[in-house]
C-alpha cells in the first residue's frame, strides 16, 4: 500500500486543525474600543499560539517519519488516524486553556492531551520500525534513536507540566513554551548539535 | 480520466469531516469548574469517538477500494459525490446524538444515516466492479467478494441498531462501539482470519 | 507552470465548501423532540442539497476542463481565484435560502450568484481556449463547443429562475433541482446523447 | 527532503483559510427583509473581497517562489509555518475589520498584521535564496529581485495605510484595493512590464 495517500490526508488533516485553532478566538459583541478587545483576548492569543507551534511540531515530526517509512498497511492507518484523533481536540482543549488561563485544571487538561498525543506519535514509530517492511532499509540505529529521543521531548515536558501547573501556572506555561523552542532551535543550528549528542550517547550504549 | 483528483478530493474531504466533527462540542458559557464540565460534555465526546471511527472505517474502505480501481469516469464521480453528501451530514447528525443521547430517535436517526452511507459504499463498489475497465485486471473474485463482505458490516449492524434503540439504549450504543472493533480487530491480525473465514465460504459457494 | 498545485488547490477548496455547507444547518438549541425538529429543518436540508449537487457540478465541470488543460499561468491562477470567490459565497447564500425559502428575494440572490458562478466558469474556458499554448493541442473543436454548451447550462437555467421566482416559487425550486438532472442524466448515459446533439450542431453549423 | 508535502500541506492551508472568511459573514437572526439585510452586511462583503484577494495574492507568490526552489529543509519547514500562522489571523482581523469598519484601529491592526504577513513572506525567500541547496541553479539574479520587489510591494502599502487610517479612512480602504491591483494589472499584461523595468533597473545596478 503506498503512503502517498496516507500523507495528503493527514497534511490535510494538519492544514485543517491549524486554521480551525483561529475560529475558537470569537469577537466579542460587546462595543468595547479595538485595543483593550485585543488585550482582553490576549490569553486566547496565548492558548493560539502554543497550540499552532505544537501542532506545527508534530507535523514536522510526522513528515520526518513519513521521510523514512515506505510502506503503510491497514495497522498503520489505524494508528495514524487515533494519533490525529487525539490532535483532533486540541482546539477544543485551547479553548478551553484560552478561557481559562489561570486555571490549573486547564492546563493539566491541556497537558494530559499533549503526553497522549506524544505517546500515540511513539506507537506510530514503534510499529513502523517494529514490523518488517515498513521502514526504508537504509534507515540506522541512529536516525531510529534520534526519532524516538525527539518524539518523547513533548510528551516528557507536558508530563512535567501536569504537576507544575499545580504549584505554579506561570512555570507550566514556561514549559509550554519550551517546547516549540527546544523542537525548533537545533533545526536552526541544523540538527548538527542533537546528532554530536545522540551519536555520543549512541557510541557511549554500544560500548556498555 | 485519472482517479488521482478524485482521491486527493475524497481525502481532503474526509479530512476536514474527521476535524469538523470536533467542532460540534462547544464550550458551553458557564463558570463551571474544568472537570465537571468535560464531565458534562461526556455524551459529547461518546457522540464524537463513535463518529470518528466510522468515519476512519469509510476512509479505509474508500482507500482499499481505489487501491483496485485504476480509472474513473464521470458516472464514478458522481456516484462518490453522492457518497460524501451522506458522510457529510455526519458531524450534523453527531451534533444531535450527544445533545439527546438518551433519545431512541437521535439513535435511529443517526443509524439510519450510517445505513444509507453503507449502501452508497456498495454502490460505489458495485459499479467499479460491473462497468467494465474501471478495475484492476488483476482484481480476483476473492477480493471483490471480501470488499462486498467489508462493506456490508456497518449497515447491517447499524440496521440492526435501529428497532434495538427503542427497547434497550445501552445496547445499541454497544452495537455502535461493535462496528469499529469489527472492522479494526482483524486489521490486527493482518486480516488473516477473514481471509481464511472467506476463502472457505468462496470454496464452499463455488462447489455450490 | 504546471497545473497539479492549482489542482491540489481547487480540490482541497471544494472539499471544503461542500463540507462547509452543513454547516449552516444549526441544531436548534430547543427541547423540541427529535422527527419534529428534523421536519422543521427541512428547508434547510433542501437549500443543502441543492448547494451539495451544484457545487459537485461545478467541481466535475472543474474536472473536465483541467482534463484538456495542459499549463497554468499566472493569469489563469487569477481567474480561478475569482471563480473559487464566487462559488466560497455559495454556503452563506444558501443559509439565507434555507432561512428563507419562500422568499423570492433569497431565490433571486441565490439564482443570481450561481449565474456569476456560471460566467465565471466560462471565463476559465474561454481564457484556455484563446490563449495559446494552455490547451493540450489534441482537443478539437467538438470539445471545446461540448464545454462551452456544458458550461451555460447552470447560469442559463438559473438566470430563467430569477423572474420566475417572483411569480412561482415552486417553479423556481424546479428549476434548481433541472440543473443538476441535466447534468447527471446525460452522465448516466455516458454523454452519448449530448455527443450526438452536439454534433449534428456542429456539422450543420459547419455547412452554414 | 521534498518540497511536495510542503507545497501540498500549504495549498490545502489557503483553500481552507480563503473558505473559513466567509464563515465570519453570519446570518443575521433578524427578520429583516433580504436586500437590506445584505446591505447592511455590506462592509463585512468588502472585508471578505479585500482578504480573500489579498490571500490570492499570498498564494500566487507561495506558488511563484516555489517555483523557484527545489528543495528544503526543518529550517524552511519552520519558517514557512510561521509565515502559515500570520495568514491564519487573517480571518479574526477581516471580522474585526468587517464589525468596525469605521474604526481607524480596526484598519490599523489589519494593515499591521499584512505587513508582518508580508515580511514573513520576505523572510522565505532571503531563506530560499541565502541558504545553499534550496534554490534551483537556474534561477538567475533578475528573477531573485524580481520577486523581492514583488514581496514589498503588499508590506511597504500596508504599512502605509496604517497611518493614513488615522487621517482618512476612505483613502486607507482605498489602499487595500489597490495591493491586487498591483498584483493582478501587471500579471494580465503577462508581466512585460514589470520584467523590462527591472531588467532596466538590474541593468542600472550592475553598471553601477
Amino acid at each position: 500500500m503506498s503512503k502517498g495517500r496516507l500523507e495528503a490526508f493527514t497534511d490535510g488533516f494538519f492544514a485543517i486543525i491549524i486554521t480551525i485553532l483561529v475560529l475558537e478566538i470569537k469577537l466579542p459583541g460587546t462595543d468595547e474600543a479595538i485595543f483593550p478587545m485585543i488585550l482582553h483576548l490576549f490569553p486566547k492569543f496565548v492558548a493560539y499560539f502554543i497550540s499552532f507551534v505544537i501542532v506545527g511540531v508534530y507535523w514536522v515530526s510526522h513528515h520526518l517519519m513519513m521521510h523514512y517509512i515506505k510502506h503503510t498497511n491497514r495497522t498503520f492507518l489505524w494508528i495514524n488516524l487515533f494519533f490525529m484523533m487525539s490532535v483532533s481536540i486540541t482546539p477544543f482543549f485551547a479553548a478551553i486553556l484560552g478561557e481559562h488561563s489561570t486555571s490549573a485544571d486547564a492546563i493539566a487538561l491541556y497537558s494530559g492531551l499533549q503526553v497522549i498525543i506524544g505517546l500515540f506519535s511513539n506507537v506510530i514509530w514503534w510499529y513502523a520500525t517494529k514490523r518488517g517492511g515498513l521502514l526504508d532499509e537504509n534507515v540506522g540505529r541512529l536516525i531510529i534513536r534520534t526519532m524516538w529521543a525527539r518524539n518523547l521531548i513533548a510528551p516528557v515536558l507536558y508530563g512535567i507540566a501536569i504537576p507544575v501547573a499545580y504549584s505554579n501556572i506561570v512555570m507550566a506555561f514556561a514549559i509550554f513554551f519550551v517546547v516549540p523552542i527546544v523542537h525548533i532551535a537545533p533545526t536552526l543550528l541544523d540538527f548538527q548539535w542533537v546528532t554530536k549528542l545522540v551519536t555520543k550517547l549512541a557510541a557511549g550504549g554500544q560500548k556498555a
